[in-house]
């Protein structure tokens, strides 16, 4: 340096130059300091508070106001178009396209109605036009349907609310899924709203507040996005998970209550039917193993002017590969397409075997009862087929479940098929004790309707009914609303 | 620059500086060449001849003195230790472990004797050994075990050598799989020596010649490593490849030949055996779809002094996860070891389920024989007999298909299960038919000793004859060897 310095005392022009460099590098380094602290101050306007959020506020558009991203997001749930090789429509009537369940679900709501699920925009207009909710459903049906139910449970009390009717809490529901069921409106946090997870965490002896930022970005979906009953004359809402949330750990504990959701109405079997116990499903996958939550795919984050915030638009990351897979993977979104199309054609394969196999189950167990069979004879009989029913109908209903955890998924079949061919291997020793020696035949029931008309369901009553409601007792509704 | 030519005519000391610096700069540069170019010819030294190699050069040794870590590598195949879950010790006798195997053989020498596989280094060892080669054995059973086949083929024809017994090669047949049976010894480039592949190859139209070195790293591999049967009288080694390599795209070809490897002692129904499709297996697996080889885990690359080479020591990867999958997974050793012990459990679980219901098939449909239930009533069981041990076997069979293609494998036992249980109900009406309306009582095969007895397999005379023959003919072997 004192050779520098030397230099520039004899060459004074040398000293200018270096100063003028450094002015102009000093400059450019402030332009970049304003243009960093600009996007910050970009990103803070989003949590400064145009609108005060009230404690129950239920409609996300008072939220939207000061999130106006999210907001704008999550309404995006109204496009339902979705890049699947399974789902190429809006709202697909799975029925129609898969009439073995109305067999299988043979005497519960499920065998007159069940469509593809749309985005959350659209829970309270799907519930109330479903044939499958009508006068006799308990108040516990809108838990995970609608933003003012945390404002009704606080209102009524939890065990009041469920224990309520579908029809009289009716007018107060409103607002669909939102930003209250997830969010605290002072602070934003996610927080848990439903009670049926924190209680049976609870009942396992953990705390659900001590779980981190990352487990919540799953388990505010797991209020939902799980497997629940409504346990006893109560209907009150629960998980039952106090065993453990594998297949079998909850068969057992459904097992230990004998719990039924429906009997049979061909097989008189007692019937669990599973709900949607996705994040269960998604803990034994491999995913889940290496730490992602379902946000991470779902809502994955995205950037807008210099705002960083997760896609509200919930959705398969099929619609997204370039914001999901492509943060880990390196492979082109074809070849990842392909991967998730290769595990859902394996699963769909098993899927429908155990299918065929528990709808000629509970068509044989009607057949051995109308021949006479005795309850001693059926008896297990029947378990084997509950045990199948709710090992095929926990992969079917688990969305995902053939991306999610494929192997276990895989595995869960594999029992099914067994259980349900034990099932009408004895089936075949107790028809033949009852004069039936050659195989039963199926009826015909190669289309919704004609599975519908083989189960003897009046869908033009229970269609004309629906639309009664719609006429009548709707408008009813929102009249009270207002 | 003009600028510093001045200032340097102006102060001489500053040119000296400046050359003085580049002068110490290009010293480093120099040091830092040396360096590389020594450790260039520390790895050009491994392909220097020390002694040229014959054109069949059978015995490794003399391969190795050119290659000394190759050759070092190969030799530690001797050590048979094995971290697995399921493979704790050498050589296990499978038969032991899982007594339910010596019913499904029944009638074919897997039966008599089933070890686990070891080492490369024990091929020619463990052949000699095993109670299912003797007098009976065609030529072909040498094929995969020594380098020594080679030179035999090209003398003797290929067609000769397969139709040649077992026991007048044996004498010509001293060294175990070795260098020859995958390298050119002229070029070291890996190279198709044994001729059931590249005719499978043909006869789909294709070249195996045009092979890239990735596919070869795992096709040398495939030469053996693959299913294959003994076609026709000559024991023509061939690959059921023409249809396909999934396991349907086989059943179809064997199905078509109406081919069987042995009629079941018990059942009497025409089974397939297949031999261990690992290749094919592995295609259907995310490892082979991301394009990795067979070399990638079970030959990783090693360096030693500057020089990188294929680890020959050819071992499970959980022996060496450190540099198998840490290559591209960041998670830590046990955790891959977990997750993958989590795969052989869902699909040994499903394996064991296919195996009781394949092993009551068996002997109920052996009850129903006894009862005299007539070829045609037996023929659509004995169908789903074969369809289901086919693809129980198919996955048992392969070397690490739980987790090659854990989907794949419990999609192929999902099946098993259905077919077997297909079977059995088709058994319970043949049975009732026949007089016999209850259950068929399983014998005791709770041990390998008393499955074997169940079969009448008489053990000490077999394992009395396979002594007389180390005792005899081995040595009669080794001394026209020598």
């Amino acid at each position: 340096m004192n050779k520098l310095a030397d230099t520039i005392q004899k060459k004074p022009w040398l000293g200018w130059l270096l100063f003028l460099g450094t002015l102009g590098a000093v400059f450019l380094l402030g332009l970049f300091a304003t243009s960093i602290s600009e996007r910050r101050l970009e990103s803070k306007k989003s949590f400064e508070w145009i609108t005060p959020i009230g404690e129950q506020e239920s409609d996300s558009a008072v939220w939207g106001k000061n999130f106006p991203r999210e907001y704008d997001s999550w309404k995006a749930t109204q496009d339902t178009s979705f890049k699947s090789k399974y789902n190429g429509s809006t709202m697909i009537d799975m029925l129609e396209i898969n009439p073995r369940l109305v067999v299988l679900w043979a005497g519960y709501g499920f065998s007159k109605d069940y469509n593809q699920g749309r985005g959350h925009y659209y829970s309270v207009t799907d519930i109330r036009n479903t044939l499958r909710t009508d006068e006799t459903a308990p108040g516990t049906c809108w838990t995970c349907k609608s933003s003012n139910v945390p404002r009704l449970m606080n209102h009524l009390g939890v065990a009041d609310f469920y224990k309520d009717t579908w029809m009289h809490l009716g007018p107060e529901i409103t607002n669909a899924i939102g930003c209250l069921d997830c969010h605290d409106p002072k602070t934003l946090n996610l927080r848990i709203s439903r009670p049926a997870l924190v209680e049976a965490f609870q009942r396992q002896g953990n705390d659900i507040k001590k779980a981190t930022h990352q487990e919540m970005r799953s388990l505010v979906c797991a209020q939902c996005h799980i497997e629940y009953y409504f346990k006893d004359d109560g209907k009150y809402l629960t998980l039952p998970w106090d065993r453990g949330t594998t297949v079998e750990a909850m068969e057992a504990y459904y097992d230990e209550y004998q719990f039924k959701d429906f009997t049979h109405k061909l097989s008189r079997t007692p019937i669990v039917k599973p709900q949607h116990p996705d994040w269960e499903t998604f803990q034994l996958g491999i995913h889940a193993q290496r730490g992602l939550a379902c946000a991470d795919c779902h809502m994955p984050y995205r950037s807008e002017g210099g705002v960083k915030f997760s896609n509200h638009k919930v959705q398969s990351p099929l619609n997204n590969i370039a914001n999901t897979c492509l943060v880990c993977h390196r492979e082109s979104e074809e070849t990842l397409r392909n991967s998730v199309y290769e595990r859902q054609d394996k699963i769909s394969e098993l899927r429908t075997r155990a299918e065929d196999l528990l709808v000629r189950a509970h068509i044989e167990a009607k057949t051995a009862w109308d021949l006479g069979a005795t309850t001693q004879e059926m008896e297990p009989i029947l378990a084997f087929i509950r045990k199948a029913q709710w090992r095929w109908d926990f992969v079917a209903a688990s969305h995902g479940a053939s991306f999610h955890a494929p192997l276990e998924s895989a595995r869960i079949l594999g029992n099914a098929i067994e259980q349900a061919g034990q099932a009408r291997l004895s089936l075949v020793r107790v028809l033949s004790k009852h004069g039936k020696t050659d195989a039963v035949a199926l009826p015909d029931i190669s289309t919704k309707a004609k599975a519908q008309s083989y189960l003897g369901l009046d869908m033009p009553s229970l269609k004309k009914k629906k639309e009664a409601f719609r006429q009548e007792t709707l408008p009813q509704w929102e009249n009270k609303a207002n």
